[in-house]
């Protein structure tokens, strides 16, 4: 058999009717939060797998969404690969260039919901799998897929999945959904998660909507949410709920001196996001420690009263807002939920019901273990440069009810970029990106078992 | 001819048909604010207006909607009739019981987007005129009426038809487009609105909505806007918007007395509402003084982000709230608006912008004016009880465009109740209220041209 160069031929050739394929599985929407297509993309996605030829199955845990677990191949080491299969809601709908469901190329990128976040990765590691079979040969280690059905509403049953299923997920490394490529081009890894604790607040005023003429007397729920809020956070950022910020472990010397060799390319993420400057105006290595060792509290949406076109002057019987905190050590979020709830309480504010959607604790893992040297060594390989090591992505995910729970060490790499718009309008990759994550991931497969990258 | 024995017995036999015919008129949708069905309605109130004896036109200054003059009757006084054929948007939708432009009968109440705020006064009022001349004779006074199309928009237009078309509109007294039986079931009276400014607050952040792992390092606008919102008005409903409240003229003492006498049924206006206490838990002397004589900071709606099904982790790009004021002497639009701006500036908001909508100044007349005494004698030979007499309302209209303007003293009236849900889902009035306004409205007639009221 031959090697990363018939590896890169075969890939080369075939990249039209690779992109074609993620294509069909962009077309079916998987909208989780909205109980939309779930069924549907996972038959898909377990009829694939088994194509790809993963002896794979599609089970359940407490009444959650199929999720598909399988394996394939042999060797000293078992790489589990995680994924997910379902994407976010695809509002505002009027900001799409093209529709989210229709996979559209433009000045070659690929737009759609999921391309990035995170169909994209899931096709392309599955791909990989078939060319360096046809190329190179047997896969030289055991791989093992974990591919879930509800990331993106929370991952809700996946601890009870795991603590049943974990002996088919037991693995000496784990690669996680996905990685980036920064705004100046470069590629990154990443060894670990934020945590999340997403919860909406709802504050009820009059039974029913009155005229605002008697908000004199009658109370507006709209203002206590907003007062309520703006104990939260004050205008320099800082988180002001008591105690939260006693939570956060001050990172290490070590962990410092490792981020300062990390390139950030301000310029560019300010001209990606349109913006010009950031939060609290930071820069260098202050913005780098905030982005990736500080938690958030961030409004992800807010509601009260009448939002259409025109004016209508009516006093709102209810008001609520989506509220995301973003979780580094030793938050999580049963502590957040503790804290925000005594928090309002001292302050009076009863009337404020905190509801719980879901939470996922930080997931931190060295940045020299065999795994993710393996990713180095991948990346270096496929792209010609060093990637860049991220100490985390500043996003999260269900990684410590897998990694954590099994005592798995992860890394992540993928086809994404910092101009992908995950969860956003016009989510995209570059289609350059997704046939360099094929030719990354076999690479990768040699790396973790030992296999020289020629 | 008879008298007001056998004009009460004409309207009873006609109640049912004169009813219908408000249901008719209430099917015809007509959201100012959205530009449905304006002209249609002005097609149809002028047509109406005619059969009732008026010769009335449909006339426009400088491009605004159909805005209907006319006159009939003739005396030594002359009484302007104000009201207005456009109604508020119908949303929230889903929390009718009964679709608002289809009026539905249940338990003596009618339903439907229009009854109470405003075109039951108005069709009422024309059909009084009909029974009037019926059964008493000819009208004792000159009647002129103003029937407006976009109050519920702002009545952009009105003051420059106001400057066109004064010399039509001319008058001794002003009966204004409404009334309301308190929540004791007390027909009251009322000399006065207050004015208002309607703005919208706006905040851009990002190009475009961001995965919400950003919101370490891009700005969020949501929180500006809660940040500045918070600034406007505090947790005691204190309005601290920089030199606002120094622009309120307190109540003079003999307002004070007056307000003193006013029967305020706070334990029904607990009930209508569902809450179990008013703001700032005021009762009283305190609860009246802040219903009448203080001006309100109201969101009436703010929106951010993912309002949706689920959580969406996003960074939002814009945030916006719609806020009312009402105003009393000496507050203006014009102020507020100056206020306003400089108040965020100062608190370095400068990227919160200011969208003024629509504005009106208060309008107080005394409540012992003739047209005054005309509706308290009417409303006394109608219900057979003294009505209340509030100084004014706490809602507001174009009232200053057309009296102050004009210099004509003004009272109101009319067929709804504590009840009534105007601006809300559910509008509706009492069939028996709105046979007794128009039983009122004949008397009124007799009492302000000095006839008797047998």
């Amino acid at each position: 058999m031959g090697g990363f160069a018939e590896f890169d031929a075969y890939i080369r050739a075939r990249a039209h009717e690779y992109v074609d394929e993620l294509k069909a599985l962009i077309r079916q929407p998987t909208v989780s939060a909205q109980g939309i297509g779930v069924e549907d993309t996972a038959t898909l996605v377990l009829e694939r797998a088994r194509r790809a030829g993963i002896g794979a199955e599609a089970l359940r845990a407490d009444g959650g969404p199929p999720t598909i677990v399988g394996e394939t191949g042999r060797g000293a080491r078992t790489l589990l690969v995680y994924n997910h299969y379902d994407v976010q809601p695809p509002d505002p709908l009027d900001e799409w260039e093209t529709p989210p469901f229709e996979p559209t190329e433009r000045g070659g990128l690929l737009f759609g919901r999921g391309v990035s976040d995170n169909k994209g990765n899931l096709m392309a590691r599955l791909q990989a799998l078939e060319a360096y079979r046809a190329t190179i040969g047997e896969l030289p280690l055991r791989i093992r897929v974990l591919y879930e059905g509800e990331e993106e509403s929370g991952s809700e049953h996946l601890a009870a999945f795991v603590a049943k299923y974990g002996d088919r997920l037991r693995a000496d490394g784990c690669i996680w959904e996905a990685g980036y490529k920064d705004a100046a081009g470069r590629p990154t890894i990443s060894c670990g998660l934020k945590g999340i604790a997403y919860v909406e607040l709802r504050v009820r005023g009059a039974a029913k909507d009155a005229h605002s003429s008697l908000a004199t007397i009658v109370p507006n729920p709209a203002w206590r949410l907003v007062w309520a809020l703006a104990t939260l956070k004050n205008e320099r950022d800082e988180i002001t709920i008591d105690g939260f910020m006693d939570e956060v472990r001050d990172p290490s010397a070590a962990e410092l001196a490792e981020l300062e060799r990390v390139p950030f390319d301000e310029a560019g993420m300010l001209r990606i996001h349109g913006i010009s400057h950031f939060v609290r105006d930071v820069h260098g290595a202050e913005l780098k420690r905030k982005h990736f060792f500080e938690p958030t509290c961030t409004i992800c949406g807010i509601v009260s009263g009448y939002t259409g076109t025109g004016s209508k002057t009516v006093l709102p019987a209810m008001a609520s807002a989506k509220i995301d905190f973003r979780l580094v050590p030793d938050l999580t979020p049963e502590k957040v939920a503790r804290l925000l709830r005594a928090h309002l309480d001292r302050r009076g504010f009863r009337d404020v019901e905190v509801v719980p959607s879901h939470g996922e604790r930080p997931s931190r893992w060295p940045t020299d273990s065999p795994i993710a040297r393996a990713a180095v060594a991948a990346c270096r390989a496929a792209y010609g440069v060093d990637p860049v090591i991220y100490p985390l992505m500043a996003g999260s995910g269900p990684m410590a009810q897998v990694c954590d729970a099994l005592g798995i060490p992860v890394t992540g790499f993928g086809s994404g970029n910092a101009a992908s718009a995950n969860h956003a309008p016009n989510e995209n990759i570059a289609i350059a990106d997704y046939v360099d994550h094929i030719r990354a991931f076999g690479r990768f497969l040699s790396a973790f078992a030992g296999r020289p990258l020629e």
